[in-house]
Formats: structure tokens, sequence, C-alpha cells
């Protein structure tokens, strides 16, 4: 293990984590609050950052397991110093919800302990919501895009971090890659939060809600959520946005150099579309007697089926009050989150298609055994390695929720707030169904519980292994 | 595809399925009933096999795609010809419930469509625990112990019907194999019944009841289950014997052939106990002040975790009451189920071993991307096929208790009533939470419901594939 080298590049995400909070003091500042909550915890953060990046390495190497350790340790880190600031000026007294709050912003959960969300300062709320921000692509590729670094070691950082079975680099170098990454990433927000500021929001609730989409986040500066402001406009803005921020930024690549038809050819793309249209139909005729109507019922079923199937966790109606063909509809995808390469959550598309695919192979090839059956995606041949892979997310995710539902259930509350709370953590997406549901939050559950559910964020958004692996002793023994 | 013989083998199975029915047939005569049900029923049978096995096949050759078609076509056809003695006397009048209450039966689930339990005629009580009995170990392998069939052939049938994620042969001959599982699973029936008289059960009842313990299965003479006899005597023998019919019935047969010490060595046997054991411990823990403390509430944690671990699903009190964290174990262990090469249902403990072993070798790969993985289990090593398989088997269950779920969810129930009325079914289990709890039943679900739980119960059994390869177009394409 190359501990001098990992603790070179922590200090540089804490560096640029205490850059980054430069935003919440200046919004802080415009609307004449006391901003020390922010100068405290940049200096923090500056300062050991500062001493970590002194550390010289011998060796610039770093391997898969260096990558991991990276990102395992950046993401805590995060989390645990990102929640200072709204433990100082008192905004969430508790540092346990604090840091849950921050997580839930981080790994662009959107899962809330606030009961009272406009009660926070200005600072703090434009911090929640740029967490989301900045969770969403990456911090660390952030910082590859910004750093000096060699492209084979970074490249293992950029595979712990980046969401999906298979991470490919766009262009030969991953620096250039990670910068792409983020000018696409950029292009869309400021879309976004031009769109919402023609709709009437302001340029602060513009800016916010657009951090929230792009990362698949779900924070919102209102307690009733995207819902609150009662636009139609609004609505659809916002879904078509959940949506395309939960494709696969590959695709947006393509299209840019003039490849659209490659991009609209992705079978992955098909499959996420053709699931929220199909889910969102199904739901609207569930539905169309609450809200007047098939086509009316729409705006709340595509609304909702987008939120839930791009993890972000915006709200614009109870769907804890909707019939059980649609909750379970909506949990059902839950499962399955946004494309690969997209800043949603959940086991993604891809994988939940190579799964599904794997096991028609080997049916087929239990019928015929000395059949040949591969899995294609997009007619390439999916390598051996890559279905295992899946395979074992699949099984890892699932045990993960089990033992968080358990987990979680000490606290004694209903089966279904337990069960759909660990779905929405691990997903990261935000509301889950009965307590936890849209008009409902996470303020209730025991200091352990909201420690478990914390790990699970973080866990959901990290893919289960850089953090699983930084507790298995194998991982620190010595070569 | 070798119809002839497949149309021969079926034959036989009616022919047997007939003569097992005398047996409820005499049980009425007994009673001084109306059986013609039965003579009815047995006269469509036994013909409908006799013409059957008229067929001459051109080859006696069957490979697996025959033994998945077998075994998935006699099941279904047991079900529907099993349920008309219920529906001729109008003991169940809607051929649906009866067919539900059926395949219930035999796939030993137990959950019930009847609210008036004691309201059959002891005729039909029989049949539907004696469905259990013969279900449990299958009816094709008690076919292979009574018929001559070549080795070599029935292999095949065997594999397909015997639940685990593999099957050997314990003996070179799979006749004496299938004779050998035979006698032990009668042996242990028997000693049963015999503590249950001595427990001061009827006759009848004793033995309905070991058949129903033998099975996993979990149907009762008496509405309130074994908590309607209320002694703590029946409860502790039940709760063994279900524990018991939970385990590999490899380790009988190395037990009686003198090899203890290799039975009490194997990883699985160890696993299940450590379960059962753990699990009891935490709900008495949680129930102890329900039940006037720890060790008067271990009667009742014992029994259900062993109910609900073997996937009996008798009931002795109504977990839906229990503390949240009681609810959510019970639900965790229904996943699992019994040992691999028992009656009991659910995904098994030894694929549950393989399928988290691999991910942690799949992890340990990630980490020193050049080592070695590999999973053993009882000290050997696990072939790649078979982790294969366990991997495709666990994603196939959790795509199917998705799918059954929604499909039961356009009834409207709760949403813990759908998923958990459909882990149960899949599972074999019987009771589930809510509304399908053990003071519950289904009889409240539409008829399309009840079919879709039908096929979940059979695909549960069957462990998926022999029903899932009947529609699958490449399974009738001729080569």
């Amino acid at each position: 293990m190359n501990y001098r080298m990992i603790s070179r590049v922590l200090g540089y995400v804490l560096l640029i984590i205490a850059a980054l909070m430069l935003l919440p003091l200046i919004a802080g500042l415009c609307y004449r609050e006391n901003v020390l909550n922010f100068v405290i915890t940049i200096g923090c953060t500056a300062t050991l950052g500062f001493i970590m990046t002194r550390v010289k390495p011998r060796s610039q190497a770093l391997f898969a397991r260096e990558g991991f350790a990276i990102v395992g340790i950046s993401w805590l880190l995060m989390s645990l110093l990102g929640a200072l600031p709204f433990v100082i000026n008192g905004d969430i007294p508790n540092y346990i919800d604090a840091v849950f709050e921050t997580a839930s912003g981080f790994t662009t959960t959107g899962a809330s302990i606030l009961t009272n969300v406009e009660g926070l300062t200005r600072g703090c709320m434009f911090w929640r919501c740029f967490t989301h921000w900045i969770g969403g692509m990456g911090m660390l590729v952030f910082l590859m895009a910004v750093m000096p670094m060699s492209g084979e070691h970074s490249m293992h950082i950029m595979r712990a971090e980046v969401p999906g079975p298979t991470v490919g680099k766009l262009v030969p170098r991953v620096k250039k890659t990670a910068t792409i990454l983020y000018m696409i990433y950029f292009a869309l927000t400021v879309l976004e939060a031009i769109l919402l500021l023609c709709g009437g929001m302001s340029f602060y609730d513009a800016v916010l809600h657009a951090f929230a989409t792009a990362g698949t986040g779900g924070f919102s500066t209102n307690g009733a959520s995207i819902g609150g402001f009662n636009s139609a406009y609004i609505d659809i803005v916002v879904t078509v946005f959940m949506i395309l921020f939960g494709v696969n930024f590959n695709l947006y690549f393509l299209m840019l150099i003039g490849k659209f038809k490659d991009a609209l050819k992705s079978e992955e793309l098909h499959v996420y579309l053709g699931v929220i249209v199909s889910a969102a139909v199904i739901i609207a005729v569930c539905i169309a007697n609450m809200y007047g109507g098939f086509f009316k019922a729409l705006r709340y079923s595509f609304f909702n089926v987008a939120t839930v199937v791009s993890t972000t966790g915006f709200g614009n109606a109870d769907f804890t009050k909707w019939p059980a063909l649609a909750q379970c509809l909506l949990v059902a995808i839950m499962f399955m989150g946004g494309c690969a390469g997209s800043t949603g959550g959940g086991m993604k598309v891809s994988r939940i298609m190579v799964v599904v695919k794997s096991a028609f192979a080997d049916i087929a090839q239990m019928i015929f055994p000395r059949s040949v059956n591969v899995v294609r995606l997009d007619k390439r041949r999916v390598n051996s390695e890559t279905v295992k892979a899946c395979n074992t997310y699949f099984s890892i995710y699932m045990v993960s929720l089990l033992l968080t539902t358990l987990l979680i259930s000490t606290d004694g509350f209903d089966v279904t707030t337990n069960f759909t709370a660990a779905v929405s953590c691990l997903s990261n997406i935000g509301p889950g169904l009965s307590l936890v549901g849209p008009a409902g939050n996470f303020a209730m559950f025991s200091g352990f519980s909201k420690i478990v559910m914390t790990l699970a964020m973080l866990l959901g958004r990290l893919e289960i292994y850089p953090l699983l692996v930084l507790v298995m002793p194998t991982m620190w023994r010595r070569k």
C-alpha cells in the first residue's frame, strides 16, 4: 500500500473541498449572514489538506487497492468535514444528523433529517444543494480534471468513483476525459438553471435546484420540494432534466462529436427510456381518478417515475397515497436506477441488463448443454469478468439491503418504512414509502440508524467496493 | 425433444397419483363420508395416465431439456388434477381456489385460501396434508424409486426436481438413491407421528401433522395451526422435526452408514443451525416482555424461526404483532430457507453461502488483481459452473420476486402484504406479514393474483428452471 501517495491525493481532495466551500461562504455574505462557520471549516480543512500534501511519496504508483482506499476515505472525510458548517452555526446542532445530511448531499441521496428546511441559513442551504453537484460527478473526477497526474494511475481512482459496471475513457487521456465530463455537466446545469429562471424561480432557487437535479440529489430549498412551486412548467423542466442526468454522459460526448446515430443506438438508453415511459403510463392509469383524468395524471406519474429512476428524489405529490401497484412499481424501479456513467444511483440499467441477459444465457445453456451462449450489449460481447462482476454486485447489493433493513428495524418502525428507507439510501434516492415517503423525513430514526443509513448511502454511491475493502483485512496486508 | 418418452413418464406419474389418492379415499371411508369425489378423480387420472403410458417411445433417451419438461409438466398436471376432489364435493367450490390450495400443498407452501379449515371433509383434509408429503420429497423421485428406468436418463429428471445447487447420487444407482431417500423420509415421518401421538394428538391429527412437517408444508387440521393444541410438548416436537426436515438428507444417509463425523462437519449444517440459534435468541430478546420472560419466549422464537427457515409455515403465535426487528429477521430468513437436498424451500443455505463466498472472492480479486481466489465449501473447491449457477439463480429469484409482487399488487393491498406474500409463495413458506400473517390467509386475493401465486409457488418449489424453460421458444425448437 502506497500510504504516502494516498495521503497526498487525500490532501488535494481536502484543499479542493476547502476551495469549493468559498461559494457557500460568498452566498452567505450576499445575504449578510454570519459566515464564521464556513471560515472555521475552510480553515481546518485547508490546514489538514496542506499538511497531507506535504508528504513526499517515494513512488507515484497507484494500483486498484490504492484507488479504492483513496475514494473510500475521501468520501468519508468529505462527509465528516462537510458537516461542520451545519453544526457550528447551529443549523443542525447534532453532529450525527449533520453528517447524515452531508453524506446524503454528497452521495446525491437527498434524504433529509430536517423538519423545517426553510429555517436554514442561506449559506448552509447553498452548501447543502452544492454538495449534490459536487457528489454527482464525483470529487475525484474533478481532482483529475484539474490536477496533473499520470493517466494509468489515476484510472484506478476513476474506476473506483464513477458508477457502472465498466468505465471507459472517452479520449485516451484520463485528465481530458474528466474535463469533458465536467464540461458537459456544467453546461447542462447552467441550461437547467436558465430554464428554471424563465419559469419564475428566483436566481438563488434556480441555481440550487439545478445543482440538486444535476447531481440527481433531490434537496430543495422548499419544504414541499418542487411541488411547492406549484407550476406545471417547472415540473416539466425538472422531469426532463432528471431524465437527462440519468443518461450515460458518454452519449452526450458522442453527440458532441457528431456521432448522433451511435448515441441513439445505445441499448441501455432504450431500456432506460422504455422503463420510464411504461412505468409512467401504467402509474398514470392507476392514479387517473386522483388527478382529474389520465392526461393530467401524466404530469405526476412522469415526474415521480423520473425522480425515482434517476434517483433524484424531488417530490410533487405524495405517492404513499397512491394505489399499491403504483407504489410497488416505484419501489421496483428504485432498484434499477439510472444508466451507467450518469450521476444517477441504483444498480444501473446496464448492470441489470447484463444480469438478466446472463441469466437467460445460462438457462439456454441448461436446455442445450453443448450450445454456446454469450451475453451481448450494443451488439458487442460482454466479457465474462464483467458478467461475473455484475452478478456479484447484484448479490452484494441485496445482502447490503438486507443488513441495512435489519439494523434500522431495531428502531421499531414498520416493515415498509425500514425496507424502503434502506432501498432509498442504498440507491441514493431520498424518499421511500410509509413514514419516509415524500411527505415524511428521516428525523425520527435513532442515532445508530442514522449512522447505518449514512454508511448505506456511501456504499450505494461508491458502489460498495471502495468502502467494503476498507474493512477487509487483506486490504491492509503488506505484500 | 423426445415427446413420446415424455408422455410415457407423465403417464406413470398420473398412475401413481391415482394410486396415492386411494389413501384419502380410505380415510374418507373410515369416517363414513361420501368419497365419490375421489372415485371420479382417480378414475379420470388413471385413465389419462393409462392412455399416456401406451405411447411407445422410439428411444429411451432423456436429456436435460426432457428432464425439465417432464418435471415442469407433471407438477402442473398434479396441481390441476389434484384440485378436483375439492371442487367435486364442494369443499372448495371455486376451481382456481382449489388449484391454489393443491399447488400450495404439493409445493409444500402451506398458504391457504380456506377461512374455515375444520369445515373440510375428513377425506379432503387428509388429501390436503398428504400432498405436502408427496411434494416434499418429489413425485418423480418417488417414480424413480419404484420404476425401472436407466440411471443416466433418470438423473436428468432427478436434477430438475431435487432442490439445491448440485444433486449428487448417494450410491451409484439412481433408483437406489431415490429409495434410500424415501426410506429416511418415511422413517422420520413415522417417528414424528409417534411422538405427536404421545403428546395427546389423535391418530388422524398426528399422521396429518407429521405429513405436513415432513414435507415442510404447514397445512394443519386446526384453524389455529399448532398453536391450537396449546401444548409446549407438541410445540417442541414440531420445532425439532421442522429443523430436522430442513437438513440435507444426504447427511442422514452418511449417519446411517456410520460416517457421523463427516455428516457433522458439513459447513452448510453449521450455517443452518447457526442462523436458527442466533435468530431465535435475538427474537426471544425482542419478544421477552410479551411472553413473560426470555426463557418462555424461546418456545415461540425457536418455533417461528424453525417454521420460517424450514419453510414449513405452521403457527403458534401471530408474529405480525411482534416488534419490527423480529419481523424483519423472519422475512430475511424466508429468503434463505433450508439446506440443499432437504424438503425445505427458499434459496437454500448452501446456495447463499456460495453467492456470498464468491462475492468475497471477487472483492479480493479486485484488491489484488493477480491473486487467485477460489470458492470452497466443505474444504472442496466449488467449480465455476456451480458458482455461476448459484449467482444466476439468485438473480432470477429476485426478478421473479419483483414480478410476483408487482402482479399481485394490482389487487390494491398494502406493500408489506404484497411483498411478503410473494416471498412466502416463492420460498414455499405459507404465512407472510400484514394481511397474510399467521392469523390471516390468502382468500381475499383476486383470481388473477391467485393464479400468479400458484405459479410462483411452483416456480419456487421447482427452483424456477423447469417451469421457465416451458415458456422459452428455444426449448421447443427441433435441433
